[in-house]
């Protein structure tokens, strides 16, 4: 694990998705640039003190020297974005394979670069949109591509938040620092934490991309550079219009994902706060709440990302841990020299990451243009 | 009454609203241009034969030329768009209240010509936004107006039906096919149907005008030349920003029009279809649930708007004789020779309806022009 | 009308009720004992005031003697539950049909009189069990009715409510002030004031009799002689259990009517307070949310019972305007002289009437007993 | 762990909420009287086979003549009720630690002689009510320990399933089979897998003893011998009135445990399907929705069972998970040579466990006395 010392908050909830289903063991990890935090993360983790790094380049160039069957199998990287692409360079190139935190990279230049890092190096890359991995996203994933839903008319998207309502930064919050600081961060504040995730489900879901963005962005508290708000209207290549909206000022919200697609054959409604509940609507006839584990009506992908009965919740850390799953998966049959397309990976992946950053880029040009119309790059897939 | 004969919707709507408080005799009325639908809803409604009229001009001088206690009192207009104005005229210039249904006319020219009518007349002109006269958004605004909410930084409001979803007005809907055409609804389809009731909402509650909008329109359905469907982004006066979105496409959505508002100091959420709950978000506390009835912890304005114990939903209908409840009251006012200034009416006005035709022909302006920013105008305040 | 003067609740809302759909003038009175009150009221409500009697017997006698075509059709009884049988009788035996508030008598022997009276009279006896008359509660019942949902096995039902949680009583509630005094209400307290409620809500919807009661009552404020609360098992003809709690000192409930029935082939859930709203389950399936309104899958006696588009809500004030709507039909028809079976009446009867008192007097002497079991009578049927 | 092998649903469990905070190792196990099976489930658990045991007894030797530092600290038991008391007397007796799935015991008997076990060993006991690790649970306990809710007067509990509206147990369900069978559940059907959570888990909160119960039990099914569904009246110590109703043949229903309490200075009301959320209602005050994750309003108790921010859903594993993690607290206190007392245990204890056979043992008796009252047996308290 590069990242994840003191003070961290995504760090320790990869290690808790890596353990859940007992597949995974931490055997090494540099866990902050602090040495001091480093070691003494790596000793609260039981980490062999041998094994726990001052950099990730000693770490990479370390690991790659143990005998194979000691050597980690993956890193995973829980660092602020700034320090996402460096590890992940540095570990692929070396040979180990790469679950990563989104945003994918700082800038888009890296994004590009990587995703040629990844391909040259054909280890196996999985980006934490940890939201593709509760069950029943992948259900309405099934629904829209297998055709039961018909063309989509209409996205509403919302990530909403608040808090970074008060000065965080100020207050000596290490969270919100780094996600308030572009150098840190990259050009996105709200659009790059909360609002790549929103993309990312929304087009994972509907399978139908967006083509143009115009985004109006807003910062409200003094002496943010980054955005806390920003409101977008979309056109998708199908012919449908949407809206993404996503803040982290928005008094009262949590971790408000909301996704609602309204199409020509039926409309769905999901929300992360509550995620084991799918609603789906058809014109004229009831409402259907679809809930997590009921093998006999939904979609195999959406059983198989389950662990326990309906009406028992799942949250955020399985939803998670699925994300992990599949790139232990797609790990255990590259070891087995069997290894799976890129096409066939369950996971997000660098194309996914390059998305994001696209979708970063693109809505920031908008909204600094003044909140006008910006084609949407397309984004090469996995193959 | 002009119009709500038979297949009219909104005409049964206005007469249960006025009836319902037991302050109003329905006694003449020219029910629709078709004088046999018209003279049968006269019988059924039981109004005296000799005061089924067969067209509002007739009316209006028939009506005027009847002793002053025999006349009608006021008339309710609840006729398709394009027969709004001329009724509302003739009836103003010869003496009588109105009340008319949304929106207020068929081109924006009408309803500046109407704001003159109605100043020259001093008679009580009522708009039925009835949404206005549900007892929570009353304490909404309450709430905004008194200063507890702060500024708003973020408005989402939606207005979400699917009742166009099929081909209504091929099928011999009378509501559907006046509402897709254009020399009947004038330029705004959804727009006007229940834009105009989103954007009155929002600014009724938050007192804070929008100032400019950029709105994306969409048609899906062959044949239809109204916008069926638009999402559009707001920027507010005191800084705020905000979407409006509404679709008469949203598949298995009914009426749902749903503001959340997010204020420097809170935030609150209101949704039509439940309407005896109100939702305050403060950051940091508890989410409060504010119901109906409360005179313990509500405003005044909300407590008048009631008439049953908290617990027992109120609806639509009493909601819309709110708005009755209002203009009765200017009305008596006036009569007893003591007219309320407009600035205190309880309901929406003239200067309300020319908002709505101005945030019509400013969203289609937007919409024409690809979805670019198009100032909102500033409208008349009433004194 | 008598009773429904100054400081009543029911009395307006029965005003409301009976006028919403225009088919009733209120023409006279008796508002009140207090002579005073009665006048005030009579000239609020813009009744004759020689029409504005003192005592229900002058009025039952005045009415009539007026011309058949002048006088009252029927009278509505909205006094405290001693003063039901009085009037009732008086104004049965006088040749007036009778609309009547629940519990319909203070005593079980009175209840069993009227029955007779009833039948001896051939007038119409409507009584306003109000919750019948909600549209999705019909659906419910016609879903039971027409065997779409196997045979009942559990049944959940609650009426909580907190208002009596402060003595009311001694702080000047003229509602709190009877509803607690056994000479005004009877043997029950919350038993017959929304006990009664709940056991025909049920009861109507499944058509599955309760036959044995074991109820267990309380009362926590000092001073109280009536139940403040009560929870009961219920055992059912088809085999089924049940349990019926309701509470007046429930803190924080508001009128939460909510009925659960589990059967064989399905289970419904609805509460008042949201009432629009229907859920229905089967084992294995979706949950559906049934929504009024819907004439595509709803039956014919849920769409016959509602005014405006699914997605308005319709509320407390509609649903009582539905008994009344029923009420009418048959005064209709009996005036027209083709009187309707009893067995036909769309509304409660007499019977239920009886049957109400029946189960308070089952539920009390279970309660005397230290709750033990006691059966519950059957009750005639209508023809 | 004993237990757990292939066919089992609570075995997973009880491994992934173990191994989620990274304190625990799987080391050894009889997963399955069925040897191959054991052997099979140990190979897939990456457990060593030389400590694949096949009974029991032969593990709690085998691992109790292991030097210190290799041996087991405790030992899961996740087996059918009958084989709890056997292997968790073995495991004490033998120096290890505990941790069992609930009801305790197979019989009453039994129960009443582990607790002398236990405090004879002074090894740790755990008791997998898992259902008092959900943190806004604990914040529940904590306002009513605390004295913010006054005097219980009324409490609704209901756990309701419909797993078993099939014939399961006929159609090769292992977990079907076990729960139906007396011979392996012990005399509560129903009543033991799910009455006994609900039955804890209230007076977990209010820490007000239930006193006597009236409880009426049915069987649906043919050929089924134990209770599928149960409605109970319960008297509280401190004067209150309750509702206990389980089933597990509720259409519909899926792991729906929700508890309802009302007292005289508040209300709460918390339901596990979706746990992240606790409603709080005041008597004339708008209700309150407390979200995990709000360390500003919550409690300590509930801030220390949390693991990630507010809005991001914890659900059933991470609750279970809690429970482990109070265990190893004490585990760990032990190993250190500092025990806890047991009233210090942040977890069920073998007290809670024999309460909960206490409690089977009460309803049954009831039930098979026609239900009647029968009061319920003080439980020695933890010291």
């Amino acid at each position: 694990m590069v990242g994840g010392g003191q003070g961290s908050f995504i760090g320790a909830v990869h290690r808790i998705a890596m353990a859940l289903d007992q597949q995974v063991e931490l055997c090494a990890g540099v866990f902050s640039r602090d040495a001091a935090n480093s070691r003494a993360t790596g000793e609260k983790l039981h980490v062999d003190p041998s094994r726990v790094y001052t950099s990730y380049e000693e770490m990479a160039a370390a690991e790659a020297a143990l005998p194979a069957d000691q050597r980690i199998d993956f890193v995973s990287i829980v660092t602020p974005n700034n320090a996402h692409f460096g590890p992940s360079k540095a570990f692929l190139e070396a040979g180990f394979h790469v679950v990563c935190d989104k945003p994918m990279t700082l800038t888009l230049d890296e994004a590009k670069e990587l995703v040629g890092v990844v391909e040259r190096s054909g280890m196996v890359y999985a980006l934490t949109h940890n939201y593709t991995g509760y069950p029943l996203v992948r259900h309405a994933r099934h629904m829209f591509r297998s055709g039961h839903m018909g063309t989509v008319r209409k996205v509403l998207v919302e990530y909403l938040q608040d808090w970074l309502m008060e000065p965080q930064e100020k207050l000596g919050s290490k969270q919100a620092s780094w996600r308030t600081n572009p150098a840190e961060s990259g050009i996105g504040g709200a659009l790059g934490d909360i609002g790549t995730h929103a993309m990312n489900l929304m087009e994972y879901i509907t399978g139908d991309p967006v083509t143009s963005i115009c985004a109006d962005k807003s910062i409200f508290l003094p002496d943010r550079q980054l955005d806390e708000d920003v409101n977008a209207l979309l056109r998708f290549q199908g012919g449908g219009k949407g809206v993404l909206t996503v803040s982290q000022v928005a008094t009262g919200e949590e971790n408000a994902l909301r996704l609602r697609v309204y199409a020509s054959e039926g409309a769905i409604s999901w929300c992360q706060e509550n995620p084991n509940v799918l609603e789906v609507s058809r014109h004229g006839k009831p409402k259907e709440i679809l809930t997590r584990g009921h093998a006999e009506y939904l979609s195999a992908e959406a059983t198989a990302a389950t662990r326990i009965p309906t009406g028992h919740p799942e949250g955020y850390l399985e939803g998670f841990a699925n994300v992990y799953m599949g790139a232990i998966e797609a790990i255990r049959r590259h070891i087995a020299g069997n290894p799976m397309k890129t096409a066939e990976y369950n996971f997000p992946t660098v194309y996914d990451g390059l998305r994001g950053m696209q979708f970063i880029y693109t809505a920031v040009e908008s909204a600094d243009a003044g909140a006008a119309w910006v084609p949407m790059p397309s984004t090469p897939q996995a193959n």
